[in-house]
């Protein structure tokens, strides 16, 4: 019964289903009929027009993003516990060219708008210091915490007063989007957001994910982007075909829901254990060595998360079953 | 009936059964039962130890190679015409971080010995211009053209009597190893290989190459560089399991056999039209503009090659009896 | 009698005056007296506004105005031989984060409307190929030919057409402008100009450059890669304070002339052999083996230029004593 | 009177001197005859063969001597408030492609191996995390500490233990050798130090600082880093006599002494307000703003350093009259 992350899960049957049907021959690149309906179809879930490009990871979106935003000379504004900052191996450096990440801190690994104005406020606007160009922020964060529309916004606002790109990270985008129940507008350009990467592996698919431009602008440079780090995949309809089968019907909110509805249950019953606020598909709970050895022993696996911690993360198809089971192995220890 | 390009066919059925097979919960990244096997599946192949990474284009296993080998200050000797000059977007020059690639010509994308050492010795050996790293060839050719293990073994020792890598481009690796009936070995290792682009998307997979290291020690550099690209998928099963299914009944060859052929096929209806002796699975025939007008009027799509050119490529899955159809519409031009 | 090079020979007495004047606490970097001055002489000199950094190579300034027009990704159509190709290392490619140099061909290492158009032609305004993003031309040329106003400005004019930046490497420029005898404008910002690398260690100075920015919007991050590159140095008066020498009382159009003068009458004695018209201080000449040798053994020193070819380049403080007992030496071949 | 900085002071007369002497026509590049005499000069003050390479600024010299050592996904261990770290504009990111600087915190932004190892820890193996390659130490840091041959050593052991090369910016590291009392050799390869930038223009240069490589190994990739980022100047003599003429007489070291002594007797006068102790030739001192304003009052000039704070620089000649008014004027606030 593993809890360890959604990365691994297998892909949900619309996916298969859409993959099989693009094996045929068309057009190679993004040329084919599936890449050409991105834009249209995520335009029309956003609700404005936008430039939707599909990529095969989350590290590549992202860092095609900031790419696309920030000079080589450049900063990025974000937490020091981001994705990017954490995990990536330095591809946010690799992909702009040698920008600086600008660390800041705050609860849950969320950032406002007071905390990136002090880190900023540190930086003396010379040519002796990085200068911020953008700010990246995911949503759900790394811990599981949403940003609201309201917070996306106050963030998006000091973006555009300081003249910065505004990233989302949104690997787990859907989570966020099923837990606050809004419009995915509120929570992307009307908030602000210039760019998003719009994860869709962790949430049923197996080697799509999009970026989704809310300035046009920043699709050449992007495109060229994509093709010079190797993600403009030749047979890209197999990509494409994965994500209009997750948008079409609503699967990917589906999807979210379930993983958010298991690890809801999981947070219930460890009320006096959680660490942090569970509001997406993450739950880290305080669990001492003997406690975390006892859950094992029962079959549960998950990572430790320092010391006396570990996170729980839950997938689009985590059986419920094996849910209730952990969620009674915890409220017993 | 399309003889564009043999990069946008369907994928084989081997392929597609193993991938419905590889869609369930594993381990992320590469930590799967199917990547796992890759290192030995690769080995057994090629009969010695190697390092099998998959990734997803082309343009990464070659550029992952070559930033494998070479500094940022260093420089690559290839073909003017090589693949990773003329349609790349620059990747070289951005996994590698600013290497320079040092531009040779030969008739037919190919070089020789010679050829590399008049260039080498038009180089100053000093600080003011770039020094060669690292030899790279494409087998099959970007026209077609193949290597003998002989002549591969010749730039083999050009490269190792010059202290430099030696990195092979195989997009079509599987169309030349096909046509020379040759052991793989004697293709890549036994020449003086260091690396390995062996494509099967252009053969019958959709998303999987393979990087094979012959060298261990470039091993840790390129999964690093595969990560930092954002490369390395987290479901990466999916991946391996294509590579497996290519390789394991040999469909790989197969499949090479059949685009052979049908290019063949071609190369006997036009033998006083051939730009390029046909060793592989591209033809190139000189077609005036009404002459190609009337095989496009006949319904066969193609692209032009410059003036009074056009390039037919056959695929895995060619029908043959397009193939005849084509080959006796050239006959009758 | 040493014809190397100018670019080892001593320093303009007035660089020096002025470089000891300078010797004294002020502001660091470039908020000193000396370095503020720049812009007003620089703007005053050119009859527009322009913005004028010091660096100290003329590999940083080309590099530095490049990177400032040019995105890594990004193209910069030049000449084969063209310093930024042949004797850089690799820098180009370096600051501006793997930007490619795409090469033309043209007899004396000068490209023309046409060449470039060719050129630009040959490449498919897709994503596979590096589009170019600007041109570079040096004047004079690395063969010691000049562009004329009208030949600037008629490559201005198409890089201006196709949405081009233009970069002047001027490391001869006051050479140019002394044998053309034109005013300095009509080579630069009049014919599109819209950066010159300004050369003044090969003509009396010693280790200061001027880049000059006719766009003030490349200012910032001109500024910026200064800095990053490790250009911006703390005690930039020293730097600031050899330009301003060598502008003020013309020195640099003295100089240049003296050089030109030099070469001219190399040139007289050897209308023969000449390989390239002399429009500056090179002179390449045709000379046998045995005729190079009886030069040295005379005393004269200077390079080899491939087979049967020599370059003597003359210098701001020649010794026209040697410069006629080498012309005379070489009529006596 | 100003105590801004020590980056902006007049050059010393020795160097002047020789800087006069340099200005005669010699080989370019670093051929000339007082290049060629910087490694012996240099091997015979550490007492070991090193290589010795100009440059113009303590940024190139650290980032060269970074980039020889680091990979481009490698990672730098050093102190968050290290000059690389905080007011080079990336130029670490910059000249090693993208390598990350992994930020530890300690008292007077020096590190121990306890600290260094406790980030270490924190990194976990993978190829998610970019992994140290190096570590740089600043002797006397950038507030005025100095690490003693037995710290120095401690760090090189654990760089050494965990096979990480080991830099050491010395800006100041004549001021530290000054302070200390001990041999040049027990500060650096003797204690593990594989290169070192070594300061001369703090210290009465104008524009030449040294890199030294103990380990000669780095010194092919330093001279090609050093051409491509434009730092090869064409008259390096001018750069390598002021060096000799810092080196010979010991003016270095009689400099050092000098601006140490004037910290040192500032430092008396506020024994009750210092920041740090004061070990080279800079005093951190808690100031309200009305006892800054006072001070300005009476013509001293300083950078106030965050609120409260202000940092006092003293220079080689900085005269010894006014630093005994400032001391005396800080006694009586």
């Amino acid at each position: 019964m593993r809890f360890f992350s959604d990365n691994a899960a297998a892909a949900h049957p619309a996916v298969l289903e859409a993959f099989a049907e693009a094996n045929r021959l068309d057009t190679a690149y993004d040329g084919d009929a599936w890449s050409r309906r991105l834009d249209g179809v995520f335009s029309g879930l956003f609700g404005t027009d936008v430039r939707a490009l599909w990529v095969t990871s989350g590290t590549a979106a992202n860092c095609i993003a900031l790419a696309a935003m920030v000079p080589p000379y450049g900063g990025v504004l974000c937490h020091r516990e981001a994705h990017i900052n954490v995990d990536e191996a330095g591809a946010p450096e690799f992909f702009t060219g040698g920008a600086k990440l600008l660390l800041v801190d705050g609860p849950g690994a969320k950032v406002t708008p007071e905390i990136l104005a002090e880190a900023r406020g540190r930086i003396r606007a010379d040519v002796h210091q990085v200068q911020p160009s953008a700010v990246s922020i995911t949503n759900a964060t790394e811990y599981g915490l949403t940003y609201s529309p309201e917070e996306t916004a106050a963030v998006g606002e000091f973006a555009r007063s300081h003249g910065l790109g505004f990233h989302l990270d949104g690997a787990r985008f859907a989570n966020a989007v099923a837990s606050l129940d809004v419009p995915v507008s509120e929570l992307t350009w009307k908030a602000g957001v210039d760019a998003l990467s719009f994860g869709f592996v962790k949430n049923g698919g197996f080697s799509a994910e999009a970026l989704i431009l809310f300035k046009p602008e920043l699709a050449s440079a992007a495109e060229r982007l994509r093709k010079r780090s190797g993600h403009l995949l030749s047979k890209g309809r197999y990509l494409a075909a994965q994500l209009l089968a997750m948008v079409e019907d609503d699967v990917w909110l589906d999807n979210a829901r379930h993983a958010n509805d298991a690890a809801r249950r999981l947070a219930e019953a460890a009320p006096g254990r959680l660490v942090h606020p569970v509001e997406a598909n993450e739950v880290f709970v305080r669990l001492t060595a003997e406690e975390a050895a006892s859950l094992r022993a029962q079959g549960f696996d998950f990572y430790d998360w320092g010391v006396g911690e570990a996170r729980l993360v839950t997938s689009w198809n985590q059986d419920l079953g094996d849910v209730d089971r952990l969620a009674a192995a915890i409220r017993e220890l």
